[in-house]
């Protein structure tokens, strides 16, 4: 079988991105074989390697055998401006951060990656260098319309139909139709991961559930509908259950994605319970991409302080769901 | 010392109020020394003496010594429909669990209680009921325009800005002044609990608390702002933080009160992390209010499969603020 090849973002160099890339295929992590191709710009990864003390190597260790199962390359992104100042957005930062996930993304598309792992942006310093996508997940909706956000991880797995927008955004979204194509698309985008056949438990909005419309109706007018018409389509799909309920029954069945309706209403139960180790991962897309559960962490950067786990995870994962990909075809 | 006297509403009795009440009282719990009184209409508890062959003892477990620390009498509420039917909402036993609760709250209005624990009621069959009040929390609003929904357990402790409203109207009360108010409020009716002074850690409303403006302004119009005036006024409050962050940090941290904007903003982890032993309190009251951290759980009703041990914790939790109220004056 070929190796898969997966492309490594460094992210923004003013946060713990180059810290936790270096850990993890510099460390003593094992990793997947593969060939990595991390885009990035070499003096940030010098100093990094300085502050560290550790090299890149070019093979990463891997679990699997022969020497030609762990390699390593450097695609070298040009940036003009000086190693920027680390622990706080700037705009120089966030265009490198963009560029590197900008050609990691165009070598995906063009079928050259399996997948991309992607060390955290900040969605602040994109914004302030002018790029017109929040984060990562809306540059990939620019080519693929669907791509849709969830969050792994051993004990929980979740998918948010609404990400980076105001939780007033995010009520306006909640309309029956869109929900409906969101669970068929979701169910569609797992369909194959390996042996597995997902479930999907749908969050209320309000309170309760609304509890039979008397604490707000979208569970009776969107949500509710949007769940039958998706069941009578085939998707293994219920809910709307009580915010305050559904993620706590959720912990533990590894078969069962929780479908939140906006962005905390995930992410709270998610980083509590898989803080370390949680991946976030896109889905809907013909390539994978996944990348650590956590943000550029700008008040630990160059403190050798930033935990690479969620990382490691992150580049797992994705290898494993790769494989899935490549079972089935 | 003169024991505390301790009211306890039997709740829905078509859930599992009856049940867990009765294993609290009547079980393996040792109580803290109280006169308690009894909430409640003596069919209900027969009916369920039956099904868990159990009697209520005229003296509760105490772990305090002496024959009197530990006394038990039923106040017989009249109902004049028969045992409603277990296992959903009703009119009649909507309307019996609003009286228990009146006649409690009354009692303690005239100072004859120290504190009102509440077995679980359905706001659905209240509103069945024509009562005109959506929980136990709004009842006391009528009375105490402040009233404040707080969860306690060891791991967590959280206050609610609003509770039982749909986000939508929840979102239409994140105002400036209103916020520096629950601010002033909250910390002033924890003041004098115990030897502790707490801290407060304040959520956004918007992912990761808004992001400089770039995903919601009500961080920076609204809260922010609030948390300065308060903070000025003397309140160790701080923030607003991420809200899937802010909960994760402050577990375990004994003197911290997180401040959620919303209901499920705070129950989602709350629950997560205190399922079994969670204890609702409400505060700026002249007298304590407890209740365990579960619904009516009609599902399980009359199956002899409730748990009381948050319910046992609720009775605990009131004893502990009754006697540092003590010492204080």
């Amino acid at each position: 079988m070929t190796l898969p090849r997966i492309g490594i973002t460094l992210g923004d160099p003013g946060g713990i991105g180059p810290e936790i890339v270096l850990k993890s295929l510099a460390g003593r992590f094992k990793l997947p074989g593969a060939h990595y191709i991390l885009f990035g710009t070499r003096r940030f990864l010098e100093r990094e390697e300085k502050a560290l003390g550790m090299a890149l190597p070019c093979r990463v260790r891997s679990g699997g055998q022969g020497a030609a199962r762990g390699s390593l390359e450097i695609r070298e992104i040009p940036i003009r401006a000086g190693p920027g100042k680390r622990g706080s957005s700037n705009a120089a930062s966030g265009l490198a951060s963009f560029r590197y996930f900008e050609a990691a993304v165009a070598e995906a598309r063009r079928g050259e990656l399996d997948a991309v792992v992607t060390a955290p942006i900040s969605k602040a310093a994109w914004s302030l260098a002018g790029v017109r996508w929040k984060g990562h997940t809306e540059y990939l909706g620019r080519f693929y319309r669907g791509a849709i956000m969830a969050f792994w991880s051993e004990s929980l797995k979740v998918a948010l139909v609404s990400h980076h927008v105001s939780l007033r955004a995010a009520l306006r979204k909640i309309k029956r139709e869109a929900l409906r194509d969101f669970f068929l698309s979701l169910d569609r985008s797992l369909a194959g991961a390996g042996q597995v056949r997902f479930e999907f438990a749908v969050s209320g909005l309000n309170p309760h559930a609304g509890e039979q419309g008397l604490l707000g109706r979208e569970e009776i007018d969107e949500v509710g509908p949007a769940v039958d018409e998706a069941r009578r389509l085939g998707v293994r799909v219920s809910g709307p259950f009580p915010p305050d309920v559904v993620f706590r029954n959720a912990v533990g069945r590894e078969n069962l994605f929780v479908i939140a309706l906006y962005h905390d209403q995930g992410l709270i139960p998610f980083k509590l319970l898989a803080f370390e180790t949680g991946v976030n991962v896109s889905l809907g897309l013909p390539f994978v991409r996944t990348s650590p559960d956590h943000g550029t962490a700008f008040d630990i950067a160059g403190k050798n302080r930033a935990d690479p786990r969620s990382m490691v995870e992150a580049i797992r994962l994705a290898a494993a769901l790769i494989s899935q990909r490549a079972s089935r075809t």
